[in-house]
């Protein structure tokens, strides 16, 4: 480290040290933080009004794996990708984990795609018709099958089931319908697998959607058993909603299965995670941090196998360096919940101390972990800047011999 | 009937006839359709910037029932008055029900009021303190027994309980002492009572809400035991909320207790019901209408004990007037729903047929249900126009002598 | 008529003239309203998740004008036809009018798109790259000129500029330049041609839109001079905002230029005008009417030219039939809003009678005017019911032919 | 300051430099900024379902200057008051002059008050009885004599005013006795006092509000003059809207006049200033400090000229650390936006590299200004941790003897 950066960090730990924070155990567990990137993150996507095809977006898997690898490499923090089927469908899955592995990646969670056959226009497994519910079934279960053939233990699920009118849809019977095809895909994953069952508040779906909040997610889970869990998606609730609490609750119950982490102001913005609210990132952290030294057991275990995935949709960015970001995003507000003094907020909240719990809180926050960042990745031996990292690398110039027109999502 | 009326009424009976509607099954549901009133809506209300006092609002507990009386009278559809302790607090409870009863009333459901003594500022049953905590848990336990008194079966219950500020309290330790006090409480319960769990978005909590959306108070209510349900009140959900959604959904977990029904447009604005959106309370009926005509028995059984109650704040309307009317709103919204073609919008349904669908839901929605009305008035002896028959009446003279400085709430 | 809906009309005619309305001037009124139906609505369209292809779809210009045509033959209500230029750019504009006229139809506004080519990615007019402003301009420029071609009068600018980002672009200096954007195609109208602004909350700028809200278009108009005014999309507000006291209050202005009629409940969602909250296209009916009876020069005149234009995304409906319930969606809720009786209602708010005032408004919406329509229908000779006219038809049938691909948009 | 803090400043100053920041102009401008605190804000104050009232609060208007100038003089940044009227009437408005004076004080911005006098329950200057209006404008008026004895040169307006159902009030009507008592109250300004003109998206009104927006507001300031500006509360605005957008859009327009801070999640929930969603506030400020340096003449001019005004609701929270709080959370934010570097932003605007713009906005404000902001106590002479010095103050016990009781509001 340069002389500066020696001296900021060990202002920092001497400053942290006074606050009464052990510097070393919030490192340990920054470097224990682990985010999967998406597949589709590398590909090009946008709005219903366009998708900008961009240079040097992946043509195929196997170069949204080499993207990936990259991200990892420089920022540590990466070693698992998400995919999607059939956007990475492949002729050998095998091969596919092969070439991850060389890259010193595993596959993550696998998502099905139940949206964008023409027969699903009107929904899948809470389809009218039961043809179409049997397809969509069937392709969850193929999922569960490729989850074996590349060692993924996560099967994540989204349904873009929903009405855009009244009276369009059955809504009881769907849910009826959405619960069996749960069941069915549920009693295929062997005891290491966990479902992670996702909610949206509203889109493609524009007067209900089939499962459109967590309650809804948590309940389907609690019917299926242990291995079914909630996947919160940070973008998909209505405004307002206090997703921290949502997170709190969940771990509570023990059914706080993962996140996709993204950024929204308006609608399902899906923009880059900690880039609109930041401040909100870091209270789920603080909730997740509280579960995992206070919780009973139920919601330790929870907060300790919480999945902590990206979905996001870069319309504009350039992609890798839009991952970068993400991650150097998340490990800024992780860091900076490891730093809230769980005791004297405590002490606070007994006291119904208001103005002195939310300070507790807040001045963990405005703390600049910068210093604390850069020491960790020294110790790690990768760029103390991965963003400036990349961008001088000589892998965002040779990615432009791809040319336009790569994958989309 | 007029002639003019008559000749109305007959057109309408062999118009829903062609539409394969029987009127006289339509006109028996209407006449059991039973509505409570609260005897808060009697008395001034407003927002926070003030309390607006008008004349003729009733000065004690005694006089509220004497106008939900005449709202009785007139629209024929509120036989229950719920109360609010200790707003409706009397020396003797069995003297009140003895004046409800003369009146031809009947007290409905109790609710607790555990927000507006000091102690409460910051929490009640979810309070750091725990005498407070356990002064709010015997309030509940006293209504209980106040419950048997006047013979209600209803105990509804809301809680003011949140924060204003992240950090300020234990998400998780704050929904761990709900679920305790209202563990205890249940337990107190007789069996023909019910519990109904209230929830809210916000307010007068402006961080998080204990109880802050269905699905905690549903997952409350299931871990209490059958005679546990939620309470949905119209006005307390995020902007956009699918309201009729959450009454499916619930209705088919057999865990629909009942509705606190008002009309908003931003936040729990507490209007009449049925001004601001009127659709979607005719939306709500639809869904309740299916599940008892197709539900299977939990869901048909829930829909047949759903308490329909007002709750509102009357901050600017003369308030007799403001009941009549929203009595009035939801019995035609309801009767809306009556006329919708279930064997049409299933086969539409069936088929996929979206357009086909949301014309057969929308086109019971555009049918004028006034000649309908007026005849199921007619058989009931009521007046053909509840709401002229007020203003025309002595009644609405003699409350003047009750000057300005009746009950708030 | 048959006996049955001539039963209805004479008494719907009865019941009006004791209302004090007379039917001869509503149904004048009723004949005069005309309704713009868009080329790009009978084309596939969809979400950024997918756009489903339907058999049927128009594949040029000139098939979306015989779609078009039928919808006008069938309503008798829409006689122009909105285009966008470049989905709708043809060798020949002078053939495509003639094609337009044989059919019966005229082409209403020409909507410019200088959102999707690749240059406009991060802007087209407020695009920090002078050379993509400069295109920008030219394409609305070259818009005035088909204009000229086409004899349109109406240019319709909506701009998809915005950010994702804070700090994406400079604001202020994004504002000055779409406002010399605008200036300068303002300079080449002719005297008879008017330039509608619209304005969208956010999509797909997801942190923040050049055109955002009302007022920002209104003030880039009143800069602009006469001819420039605003364009009301249905759906481009923050939830909760009163849209119809929008349209009231550029109607007072004298800048209400026109409205983009759709339906939403969550975002842009581009549904069906009329099926999500029926009422509120009623209340900007009542709003109008209001302002043409009673407003000075300004309003009235404002009120007299706005142009009635349809903007939906039909993702899931067949085109034809969604544009046919589109306009009958708008006629019944114009025909309610032709049945207010604004003596009564203006006597209610003068006496402050917030019950009296509301009820004036509500008695309205709640009358059905079927038997109003059918009459009007009858004297028009088209169909007492166009969408099962079109149903039964064999152009229906003959659309099929066309097979799937047609264009999108 | 201790040897810690001393290092930490060095290292931020050095930071800095290296990032191309002055940090003694940072310092210059952050002495600079004044923040007026509202008397009302010392008062109790709740929401409508409960004002709690507290041990200390003020029980008059010399009372709550008193505290007023604790404030100050732990910030050294409040030097201003704001008044209400009638909740700050006293007899003999010079002697309030004095007694401000006499506590280091001045008087700022002039509230009328027209919602709490029962006359106003259904509007004020746009009620449909003449007489009220007239009242209403009187006191108006009343109010600019009151500024000349106090020496106050902002008379500050919000109204109340709006309507709870469709129909209740007449839009157009009401919006142009709006104008007219704008008119007459602006007449009645002498050359040096401006008026501030609020807007509120809802509440008390929960149907419309007469200034419902930004757009409201801005053309009723542009048709009266120069004199008159918009007045931005941070809270008063639908979900998602981009309040810094406003803020500029106002900048470039010269029609920005001040502020009402606040914070909210839901509806107006006015919280203390950045506690929500710091990263907002920040970015307002980017917006003020960007119009300052970079604005035109007008822009700039405008933004010089902001009132920053504090306008919050303490229901739960002790007044004076609430308060303390809210100046330095603003403080906080200022200085955070003071550092970022205009030049690097630009270029990458320029550049349209939107990660590099993005990121040149955030890393400003994930600095830590704990050291820059307690330097500048440092030299002001003032308590390094206002907030501890406070609750350490023998002031804190000394309002105790006032008791339980004080002014509300």
């Amino acid at each position: 480290m340069s002389q500066l950066s020696d001296r900021a960090y060990s202002l920092f730990e001497e400053q942290q040290k006074i606050r009464g924070i052990d510097v070393e155990v919030v490192k340990r567990k920054m470097k224990s933080l682990k985010i999967e990137t998406p597949s589709w993150g590398y590909g090009d996507s946008g709005t219903r009004f366009k998708v900008f095809k961009k240079v040097g977006v992946p043509r195929d898997p196997y170069e949204k794996f080499e993207d990936a690898a990259v991200v990892n490499q420089l920022t540590g923090a990466c070693p698992t990708v998400a995919i999607h089927i059939p956007w990475d469908k492949v002729e050998n899955f095998g091969a596919l984990k092969s070439h991850a592995e060389s890259l010193g990646l595993k596959i993550g969670a696998v998502n099905p795609n139940v949206f964008q056959e023409d027969e699903y226009m009107l929904g899948s497994v809470t389809n009218a018709d039961p043809e179409i519910r049997r397809k969509a079934l069937n392709h969850l279960i193929e999922c569960v099958d490729i989850m074996k053939e590349v060692g993924s233990d996560i099967l994540s699920l989204w349904f873009a089931d929903g009405t855009n009118y009244p009276g369009q849809g059955h809504i009881r019977q769907r849910k009826q319908w959405l619960q069996e095809a749960l069941d069915q895909t549920y009693k295929k994953l062997t005891p290491e697998m966990r479902m992670l069952i996702e909610y949206k508040f509203f889109e493609p779906g524009f007067y209900h959607t089939d499962l459109a909040d967590w309650g809804m997610s948590f309940n389907a889970a609690s019917k299926l058993g242990p291995q079914a869990e909630v996947l919160v998606d940070t973008g998909h609730h209505a405004q307002g909603t206090n997703v921290e609490h949502i997170v709190a609750y969940l771990l509570d119950e023990g059914k706080l299965g993962g996140f996709h982490f993204n950024s929204r102001k308006y609608a399902d913005d899906d923009l880059i995670v900690g880039t609109t609210n930041p401040y909100e990132l870091f209270l789920i952290f603080y909730q997740i941090l509280d579960a995992l030294a206070y919780g009973d057991d139920r919601a330790r275990r929870s907060a300790e196998n919480i999945a902590y995935m990206i979905d996001q949709s870069h319309s504009i960015e350039p992609k890798i360096p839009a991952m970068i970001r993400s991650v150097l995003n998340i490990q800024t507000q992780y860091a900076k919940a490891l730093l809230i003094n769980h005791e004297e907020l405590q002490e606070a909240q007994r006291k119904n101390d208001v103005l002195g719990a939310e300070h507790a809180i807040r001045s963990a926050y405005e703390i600049d972990v910068t210093p604390l960042l850069v020491s960790i990745r020294e110790e790690q031996g990768i760029p103390h800047d991965p963003m400036r990292a990349y961008l001088d690398s000589d892998y965002s110039k040779k990615i432009e011999a791809r040319g336009v027109g790569g994958s989309s999502w």
